[in-house]
């Protein structure tokens, strides 16, 4: 039986999109399945109290160097958005559609999300940048758009951020694998070593 | 001409820490010095907003999992101090006497105090156990604790503390190395990498 990673992932944050690039080779490597989850981070600050990286200070322009220098430590393209942070909320309720109504399909819309988002400084955050993304994953764009604003999807976006609340998802990328929590794309190699020698004495 | 890599550390940081028992085969690894520069992140933090990562919700239960398993990851032995954090005011201070007036031993007396903070749990804000640890380093103990409450000994590290705020080290382990900032004991292999290659375009 796989292990399945739970990837608990903001659109806008661009650690998890480093991470976005490199889950499935790392889940190949260790015979998992990933479960890709979308949240929204603005209502888990509320909760927690914390705030968006870049508007913190000094940590703010550290943090806007250390994403393009990680993304080349990580041998992953990377262009800063010119928007920047966004309200993802739309595309999130997208991508959970998808994950209902058409399962195959959302893993490879979530990652041309992050890649228009982060590799092509489109603004996802607005329909029309979203509503082909939609098609070139073989959904109806117009109807799921639509579909975005009934409260049984909104539902399904609220359902995810409370689950993320409750295991405790403080920020994103955060992976949780056999209740084993891993916060941060810099994770990976630890999670993967972690996977591969079971659960570790400390 | 070799390299110096800036390091700054809270005596009380477990990454600072983990960061201090791989520096030194980081450096000799890329022809680097370094260069100890013991702050207190208390002071810092009130020019940053920032907090102690453990006071933080969610994010200090998740903290005191993953200094444990970094320590398993880097094999660096690691144990919890039962009093943490602490203030290590005198201590900090003790360093920078020890770097002014015996410079070749003051590397030794830090990795002997963060050592006996994680590794041994002993209580490193209190004299009684700094002393025997000064006198290890070969240094007169009862004088330079006495010294660490001269307005002297006192402005090392009110200097410290002022040179990294204006270098916007924000918190610790942080390190500079031809003006490039690297934050945390996980930048480690990006900044050995950086060293390595030279500086990337990104």
């Amino acid at each position: 039986m796989s292990k399945t990673i739970h990837f608990y992932f903001d659109l806008s944050s661009p650690y998890a999109y480093l991470a976005s690039e490199q889950i499935e080779a790392l889940a190949a490597r260790t015979g998992c399945v990933v479960d890709w989850h979308p949240i929204m981070l603005g209502f888990v600050f509320k909760v927690t109290g914390g705030a968006p990286l870049t508007s913190l200070p000094m940590k703010g322009d550290y943090s806007m160097l250390d994403f393009k220098r990680s993304a080349v430590f990580y041998d992953v393209p990377y262009l800063q958005p010119s928007v920047f942070p966004i309200a993802s909320t739309t595309a999130a309720r997208a991508i959970l559609w998808a994950k209902k109504y058409a399962n195959s399909e959302y893993i490879r819309l979530t990652k041309s999300l992050f890649q228009a988002y982060f590799q092509l400084d489109q603004d996802i955050s607005k329909n029309e940048v979203i509503a082909p993304l939609l098609r070139a994953s073989g959904i109806d764009a117009d109807a799921v758009i639509a579909a975005t604003q009934t409260d049984e999807v909104k539902g399904f976006l609220k359902a995810e951020v409370d689950a993320a609340i409750a295991h405790k998802v403080f920020g994103t990328p955060y992976f949780i694998v056999d209740g084993e929590p891993f916060w941060g794309a810099d994770r990976l190699p630890m999670m993967e070593r972690w996977i591969a020698k079971g659960a570790w004495n400390y």
